[in-house]
């Protein structure tokens, strides 16, 4: 599979997997660990975690799956953030949602992701959102001392804009190495508000969050749902896709950003469709006519 | 007429006659050619075309009058755009609406217009419409190749915002001359997000599109149009000029970015009224009671 | 009082005495002079005027208390605007309202402000609005003459976005050293826009205006209103502050970006209770409590 090089000695699979929804898929740590293998065969060796993922289970659940075979670590790269406090059960000492990104808290955080992923290090670690009340100063040295103590390899965020994104990176010694934003055929936000082109300005590779929308696109009832799902049905047949979602990769992948789709499904068959979007070329009419069908309206 | 240096060996009359409704004037090639040196005798050396323009006709239009008297080609300046892919008769290998900033579809274009306008070199080439597929090191491909191959001497863009250029420049060899927005007392949207900010930032001098607003100002009956014609009509009275038109075009004169409105216009009465704009200057509180006619409010 | 440092030799008190208002007071040279030096007494050394502040008669009011103890003179700091023209009895020339940002202008505001203030040098000096016609260069020849000749130490903004501040700082010779805006916990919108990352970014402390909203926290009636001052009241009892004026002044002094609210009150209690507003710290829970119930929904 395709690679992207993030950092000088770090590269991510084109596709990602993604263990949100971990938690729900009641799967044992056997299941897992065969999930963790389907994907490195299939050249797929970066997983997208963050601590509150599942109710701050996730984790926990692939560290136990990865425990078992702790040699395929170095096969890997584990991403994961921190920075959103969730009220949980399994975490009684929060109150409210809030962000949090002094530096006790982001340290904090890291050292039971290791903990809960059975893992020495992180390699990169996201701030999950950007915190109206960060002190980039507090994230620096947090970010510091974790690099300097081998527990993160490289940093990056998500969901950041170009302005919190220039702010934070004025006050860090290493360049972030990617931005995690949402990004699909039906969620255009962030390529119409400059943050990809900014992706492509800094030289770094997005990361995207739901790919295929949640499922809105497959499923919904509202016109731009439909009219969505039209396009790509009928790109689908041009390009002789075994189902659209194969259709909404291929789109996110011809982006001379380089977006890195996050596959979110615990599916073997939806994991290998991803795969096989990478196979597909769009043209310049299929894009446009796909983007036009989430946008409304014709471009100007 | 006062002139821009828009490169070091670059300069645009600061008035430039624009071409993109050449085909429905239903012009002799002999007229064209006297329009032309009406243009040039009032100073008026700069002409903005589109490979698109007329349906993809306008520059062979311009360039069969140019033919005729092929030593005007060095008293003026040529700039056209590519980019936006049109489906029309005169192209029926186009299928849809879209735009197309690679490599290929760059160098092409400008090849059909260097034929098309009947001369060896571009003045400026811009790119038209912000392509949200765009792929940088494409365009600076192009760029570097036409530019060595002496087909374009400079480069610019049309409708970019500020994280559209920077992006782009980020990847370019060297520094885009222009950028052609939309701007006209009815139209204050690249006022007021901060794109003209960003051309005196950069030091670059805008090309206006549209100074007239397309007729809305003149004939339009809703209540902005209205509250717009009377508010130049006052200051016309005041300043002692002919029309609002002049009024409008000295509005933007008087924008220290140094604004280059194109007369879009085939009849010399009007483009001489556009040259006249130039003597005129409005004073602060015109200036802005035009702006805030324009609003529908105060300014804060 | 904690100080904040805005220039190599330049500091302002934390807390601000704004002085707009001060024509309403009705108050007596003497009582002026009074509530100066209870300022200074409190630790707040920094005032700040503009211009038109109450019909352009404030910064003089301010000049005649200050002319009875003129030893006081270096023992604050004074800032003050210009840039917006007024129609006023006071200013029989000015017609209508709008902004002046001219060299000239600028230069005559300043010279007139130094009369009304009864003092030799100003601080620091602000654009009081962006303005749509400014002309950087205008603007720099201006901040030039008058820091040659010892008028004024440091120059600053208000109500800047990123783009405005970064046009102007670029064709400065020093950096802009403050950026005067509205905030508050009913008024986000500085905190939304990026505008205080961006003062994060240049390290450039941000003065807030309106940090209790005018009043509109205190007695609104509309639900935002309510909401805001029902979580006010709440962290109030928490914290065991004597009124919600504290809990605000606390919410903006723990943004990172080290927030200077400009208190605008003649009456030394409120004075009073802004400086005690220093002792009170909110945790991540309130901060954020108070952020959500001013958005009106939950954060991401």
């Amino acid at each position: 599979m395709e690679r992207i090089q993030v950092a000088e000695e770090l590269s991510f699979s084109r596709i990602i997997h993604g263990l949100w929804r971990l938690a729900d898929w009641n799967y044992s740590d056997d299941k897992v660990l065969e999930l963790i293998e389907h994907n490195l065969d299939k050249g797929i060796t970066t997983f997208d975690h963050a601590d509150i993922y599942g109710d701050y289970t996730c984790e926990a659940l692939f560290g136990r799956a990865l425990a078992k075979k702790p040699e395929l670590r170095n096969k890997m790269e584990i991403v994961t953030k921190c920075g959103i406090v969730l009220p949980s059960k399994n975490r009684p000492e929060n109150h409210t949602h809030h962000y949090n990104t002094s530096q006790q808290h982001i340290i904090q955080s890291v050292e039971q992701s290791l903990i809960n992923l059975q893992t020495d290090y992180l390699d990169t670690l996201l701030i999950h959102r950007p915190d109206p009340m960060m002190d980039p100063a507090e994230v620096a040295a947090a970010f510091s001392r974790l690099h300097k103590d081998g527990k993160v390899r490289t940093f990056g965020v998500s969901n950041f804009k170009r302005h919190h994104f220039e702010m934070l990176q004025s006050y860090l010694e290493v360049p972030l190495v990617t931005n995690q934003v949402e990004v699909s055929t039906y969620h255009l936000e962030n390529i119409q508000d400059g943050t990809l082109d900014f992706c492509l300005e800094k030289r770094i590779a997005p990361m995207a969050w739901s790919p295929l929308a949640g499922g809105k696109v497959f499923q919904g009832k509202e016109e731009k749902a439909v009219r969505v799902r039209n396009t790509l049905e009928k790109v689908r047949r041009e390009i002789g896709a075994e189902d659209i979602d194969e259709v909404m990769y291929a789109w996110l992948l011809k982006h001379p950003s380089r977006i890195m789709p996050i596959v979110g499904s615990g599916n073997v068959e939806r994991i290998d469709r991803a795969v096989r979007s990478l196979d597909y070329t769009l043209n310049h009419d299929q894009w446009f006519e796909i983007l036009q069908s989430s946008m409304g309206h014709d471009i100007p």
